[in-house]
């Protein structure tokens, strides 16, 4: 797993994405070399390993991927107004919002430009599973937007929307990785769902991270998600599982915004710890992990070839940021 | 032509914009609704018919061009704050600024959807093509910002400008329809230069309107270049024009913003006609529509099929609006 972050790394070192007009690549350049955990890409090659494929031919493909996602953070941070990514400032806020949309654009395109770099005889295939997940990435995002402004959303309608948001591009990732090595259908299929319960367990490790993570380990302010009235799986099991009069506290707590809303983040926090709440979302972490696990077990080939992917999992199953 | 803009026509009306999530369709089908010019997949059509072309092969080319000719719009004018559009409000006004970042990005994934729906042997090249054509088109959007920032903008600088932020794309839309075609490589190239020198009139013309246009028939405020300080052909050849007097004034009523700016947008206009400008701009653009003919005289096919070209090429140099 480290030897597959490593040659995600060096991929990125090796790219330039400085040029004219340093306006709008600078902020790119900036974007993409923050770093983040490069999870896209480490899918997109172990999964293209896993088939006996040739790194050199995915190099683009993991560079566009990565791209791409870096392209959904920076528009969804200017229209969440996140001031904080990673530790810095985010590109709207370093430098104004016009920048952050147009370079987003620039990125999305970009993105495009690397997965049209290398031939392949199912590069239509390829390209239209990269373009349909970007679909779906963006409808996820509305989702998310609506619900912020909706009171009845159920904890179905959120594993819908996060599957949207987060999973089907770590599936998308690993299915293009395959395809590129030519993999048999089944496999490929077994290595998407493998994505996607990841990429739910991933998302519901945010949620719980954003409420009880440690600020310094996490990167960012936690109780963020309660301070902005945000729909997640710890408000919505809540909710589901207090009695009455607590789940009319959270309500209203929900959907109030007070200036300092420190007290107002303590009480739903000690609520969410009352109920038992972190320990559920414990384990339907766990249990998509183990969904995740039982899908990369049936995919038909050698263990060794699998040892990546395996070993991320485990990293990411014990993550604190 | 009237044919040509019929099928565009009749291919957005058998399409299906509206899905779910409605946050995120509404608006885009609401901006592909709006109609508008139709020029690019027209453009598109045109130089694939001139090669004896599937117009269904090239079906959903004409709409991915277009999709992404909007996409552009809807951005540019949330970062331009553009109040109207086609006679009605833009769709950062009508919704809201997260509505128009994301359908517009949204667009953009939608515009590469119809682009991968139609195999072809040289599909890479096509979707190289339209893809460094998008990237060139951002850093014109680029570029068109900084200019409003910089005081030292030449008119070799501001020709470039609109060469990206224009021109290419109308050139990339007659390369895309001829390509399909498979047509000889000499005269994809004078089609693009065509495009090129179609897509600097086209723009030189908006610039005039913008100032001189009759605001009924130009479907929105005249003068709005002059009130947001923003560089044209006119304003640039003015200052080169102007004696230093005048050339001063005109400096400094592009560095003011007043809060009632008809008096200055008068004044501008005022000095555009004592020095002759509108003349000047009439003659730049004839000379853009004289090379444009040439580029498409030099194209080897029959006459018969260069008359929808001939045909809008005409149309568009009388164009008032």
């Amino acid at each position: 797993m480290q030897t597959l972050l490593k040659k995600v790394q060096d991929i990125f070192a090796a790219e330039q994405f400085l040029t004219e007009p340093r306006e709008l690549y600078e902020p790119i350049d900036y974007t993409l070399r923050l770093g983040g955990k490069r999870i896209r890409p480490m899918l997109l090659l172990a999964a293209n390993q896993m088939f006996h494929g040739n790194p050199e031919q995915v190099r683009h493909a993991a560079i566009g991927i990565e791209t791409f996602h870096n392209f959904t953070l920076l528009h969804d941070d200017l229209m969440d107004k996140s001031p904080i990514r990673r530790g810095q400032p985010t590109v709207y806020r370093k430098w104004d919002e016009n920048t952050a949309i147009l370079s987003g654009d620039t990125m999305f395109a970009l993105a495009w430009r690397h997965f049209l770099l290398q031939p392949h005889t199912r590069l239509q295939e390829i390209l239209t599973c990269f373009n349909e997940t970007a679909i779906l990435v963006c409808e996820g995002q509305q989702y998310d937007m609506n619900f912020e402004r909706r009171s009845d959303v159920t904890l179905p309608d959120y594993m819908m929307m996060i599957r949207l948001k987060t999973a089907v591009l770590l599936a998308g990732a690993l299915k293009i990785g395959a395809l590129y090595a030519n993999a048999p259908q089944p496999d490929i299929d077994h290595l998407y769902q493998y994505g996607i319960h990841l990429g739910l367990a991933f998302q519901l490790q945010d949620d719980l991270l954003d409420s009880i993570g440690d600020v310094a380990q996490f990167g960012k302010q936690t109780g963020q998600d309660i301070r902005d009235n945000k729909k997640t799986y710890l408000i919505l099991r809540a909710l589901q599982a207090a009695p009455p009069n607590l789940s009319r506290e959270l309500s209203d707590l929900y959907a109030s915004t007070p200036t300092n809303s420190d007290a107002k983040v303590a009480r739903v926090q000690q609520i969410y710890s009352q109920l038992g709440i972190p320990q559920m979302v414990e384990e339907a972490i766990a249990d998509q992990f183990d969904k995740a696990v039982q899908h990369l077990d049936a995919v038909h080939t050698d263990e060794t070839l699998k040892r990546p992917l395996r070993e991320l999992t485990a990293t990411l199953s014990e993550r604190k940021k």
